[in-house]
């Protein structure tokens, strides 16, 4: 007779998942012991609760299913919450499986107990607890079918200790709930969208989630190409197609008056899969919208609607059109000399190769990236949806286990790297075929910018070193290979260069450190 | 005029609160920047979210007075939450400061928008937003009394952006909350344990919190030694004080059945600061509570009780007693040959200098460290006392900013350093005197003694993989040194002697990697 986990987990495979992100304790221990008995589910160990999560989200950005991670308590949920958030933003489907307490045990207030729901449910569109063993394949199958939506989501499942070891008799087979279908896109807001994208005034499209991928962006493309709207995109995708032979679409900048430039002079502004756009953070004496005075916003399809076949219709309504709105397949010279965020951009857009998956978390040191590479060989670009730092190396090794025949190209800042660098690890363990560069400038450099855009005065020394990595120097060469990952310091654009052809042509892991001088 | 921010600083340093454990973001700039005006506030650099509070923590055992935390937003504070958790179960003083976003921002639902509230509630006593910056006095000296207790507790302040760069106006000063007192002991508890423990039965005393620490600990030696009752303490006591000379105490131990045998036969248990012993985790066909059939438990004090008062009162009314219960004077010999768990112990027994702040999250690698450290020279010992892993380190961050004139010594399993081992970064920083003992057996040694101990059957592979470090070893000495901290390794009792008398001799940080096999 099976116990609840291998109830749970026959459940998980055949709900569709492959993945488990697992960083367990002793009341997953059952479940643990159950994956031995299907080869189905792959276990991939993470160092840190924040590496499971995160690389949950790159898993499930790339395949379009839910991996599941499996958390020990509450507090291993805890640490996985800020990639979570990221998910959250990113629309990832997600299946958590944190382990409990027995029941009996849980009014006894041991160590660990604490509240697990009130954490799940601040990045959840679905939680639950499972009391009986004989409820499990139900609630796993609605943890499935929550997860992967449309839109996709962060689902919980909390699973106490003695569910997990119970026997689980012969429940009935569980009823699979019907997935859930995208919302009907009203025939009102394609026909809007088509009459304000023809009133012969500025237009853009904004695009989001679906719409930056597959036939929702050929389709804006078409649009553009039939009516002169511009391409715009969100600041952060979860996963945008781009490079040479794709509509060029222009990302809103992070900061609020590159956006605003951005913005100026639309009288329309068509809200494909994007809500309407609004600043990262408030500042003294702005306002946080950012869509300007006198321009009318038309909500082509929001949420759980199916924006790819509203764009579809959309291109369908504006008929066919002869501007050419495609990246062209034009890469820059490789850079020679110093090494800078602007030359290893030039670098990187000189040598990404087709299929790429990049996952960028390179703030300041990222400014000149899209530029660069907007006209490589087709490729994904993953980014950080959730502004919770720390995502782009689990994220990179979700995308390695989601994609193990594409290149994946990390590309995070110093700060960034810190919070969830046992993920290198992960890689090394799993022969990973990732390519790590950590844009090393000493500084928390988009702090620096930000003091300055929120109005403080911070000249002394105590503030500036809050904001300073540069004392001690962190070596992410020592770093990378104590995780067993191999890797290298460039200090020149030639010597980026040779150790990304390096990075991207070895199998398996490689990081590179690269000094670059911090923005400010 | 003041702004908010430093309104906010000001009434920290006002409430005694001397440093501040940060890793800010973009709505904390104002904050960092007030910070070069108020040189009472030391501000300390973290790289990641979950060493801050782990600090914080480490730094509020020491000085029963609380630091604060600064975080970003609620992804910030989950990133912290595993350490937080620690410390609501070390009823450690903290005081958290949020940033949030501006008021008028928080409706856009901005990428980093998040219920920052419901996180912090799962791990404080005392939760509150500031809405206007004229209310931050008054809030922030309300949050100071509520951390500090008795008993301590985690406070969370979220404060927005737009009350940091708000002028706060001329406020009114801030009524200051009275402080809490301790409650007042019964004498009914009193004279009901001193019946039980003349009784002529079998009785015990079970220490915690204040219990293993001073005058309290003092009153308990006194009354073991008039009425021949056991000192017993709590498994994981938050701040001990042991060592030659000190009363001996007993912990507890982790595994249920060596805690049943520690109680077997015990008729009275007086229970003084601590609450009535469970086992730490449930497993199947036994019962979480340790308290043995026919025990009759009598609580002497608990909670915000004062049980310092309490058992000084219970020593009087026990009289005097002849019976020796102090921990001699007696080390062991340093070991020699091969580096085990055992010989590590031996190693540190010893060589632990008087008045060192012991750092203890060995785990499995730690079974031998009370024993051989009891007739060392007095010192304090540190333990995981909510079971979130990734205390260790950060704690001995806290301790070390507490108390510089003291040698920390910090011994973590290194499954559990690489949760937050960010904190090496911040002990080269601020040059602070700790010395890293990572036992490095290649496991998550504990899960392998758990698996058997749930009942869980995993001979194969892939269950085995997820409780394996080995693949690829993690090198801790280019790990530290990647984070400047100087590191070497041990491979036997004698290099490990050798190198932690440098460390300890030598003032900063310093790391021994100490390979050991695993204890199963």
């Amino acid at each position: 007779m099976p116990t609840g986990a291998q109830i749970l987990i026959n459940g998980l495979v055949d709900g569709g998942v492959r993945a488990c992100f697992a960083n367990p304790g002793t009341s997953e221990m059952h479940f643990v012991a159950a994956l031995d008995e299907t080869p189905e589910l792959r276990p991939v160990l993470c160092l840190f609760e924040g590496v499971a999560t995160g690389a949950a989200d790159g898993y499930g950005r790339m395949t379009r299913r839910p991996a599941c991670t499996l958390l020990h308590l509450g507090p291993g949920l805890a640490g996985g919450l800020p990639n979570l958030h990221n998910a959250r933003r990113a629309a990832t489907p997600v299946v958590n499986v944190v382990g409990d307490h027995a029941l009996h045990h849980k009014r006894l207030d041991a160590p660990l107990e604490s509240d697990i729901g009130a954490l799940a449910r601040t990045v959840s569109a679905w939680t639950r607890r499972t009391y009986y063993a004989t409820e499990l394949a139900g609630d796993v199958a609605a943890a499935v079918t929550a997860a992967t939506g449309p839109p996709g989501a962060v689902a919980t499942l909390v699973v106490p200790a003695d569910v997990s070891w119970s026997q689980a008799g012969d429940a009935p087979a569980a009823a699979r709930p019907a997935p859930a279908r995208h919302g009907l896109v009203s025939v009102d807001a394609v026909t809007g969208a088509a009459g304000a994208l023809r009133s012969g005034e500025d237009a853009a499209l904004l695009l989001g989630g679906d719409a930056v991928r597959g036939a929702g962006l050929e389709a804006a493309g078409r649009i553009a190409a039939a009516t002169g709207a511009r391409l715009l995109g969100e600041t952060f995708p979860a996963r945008m197609e781009r490079g040479a032979g794709r509509p060029a679409v222009e990302r809103l900048a992070y900061l609020a008056a590159g956006a605003s430039r951005q913005l100026a002079g639309v009288r329309h502004l068509v809200l494909a899969g994007a809500a309407s756009p609004v600043t990262f953070f408030a500042y003294p004496g702005q306002g946080g919208a950012l869509v300007p005075q006198g321009c009318a916003v038309h909500t082509l399809a929001a949420g759980a609607e199916d924006v790819t076949a509203a764009l579809e219709g959309l291109a369908e309504v504006v008929g066919p059109g002869a501007r050419h709105v495609r990246e062209e397949a034009v890469r820059p010279a490789l850079p020679s000399g110093g090494l800078t965020a602007e030359s290893a951009a030039g670098v990187i857009g000189a040598l990404l190769p087709e299929g790429a998956v990049v996952v960028d978390e390179a703030n300041t040191s990222g400014l000149w990236l899209p530029g660069a590479t907007a006209g490589a060989p087709p490729h994904d670009w993953l980014t950080l949806t959730g502004g919770a730092m720390g995502q782009g190396l689990p994220v990179a090794v979700g995308a390695g286990v989601a994609c193990p025949d594409r290149p994946v190209l990390a590309l995070v800042g110093d700060g960034a790297s810190m919070y969830t660098l046992q993920a290198l690890w992960t890689q090394a363990r799993e022969g990973l075929d990732v390519t790590t560069v950590v844009f090393d400038n000493g500084s928390y450099a988009i702090l620096n910018l930000e003091l300055g855009a929120v109005g403080a005065v911070a000249g002394g020394e105590r503030a500036r070193r809050l904001l300073d990595l540069s004392g001690p120097p962190l070596d992410f060469v020592a770093l990378a290979r104590g995780m067993g990952v191999p890797a290298e310091r460039a200090g020149t654009a030639e010597e980026f260069a040779a150790l990304l052809k390096r990075g991207l042509a070895e199998p398996g892991p490689f990081l590179i450190a690269c000094v670059v001088p911090p923005l400010a």
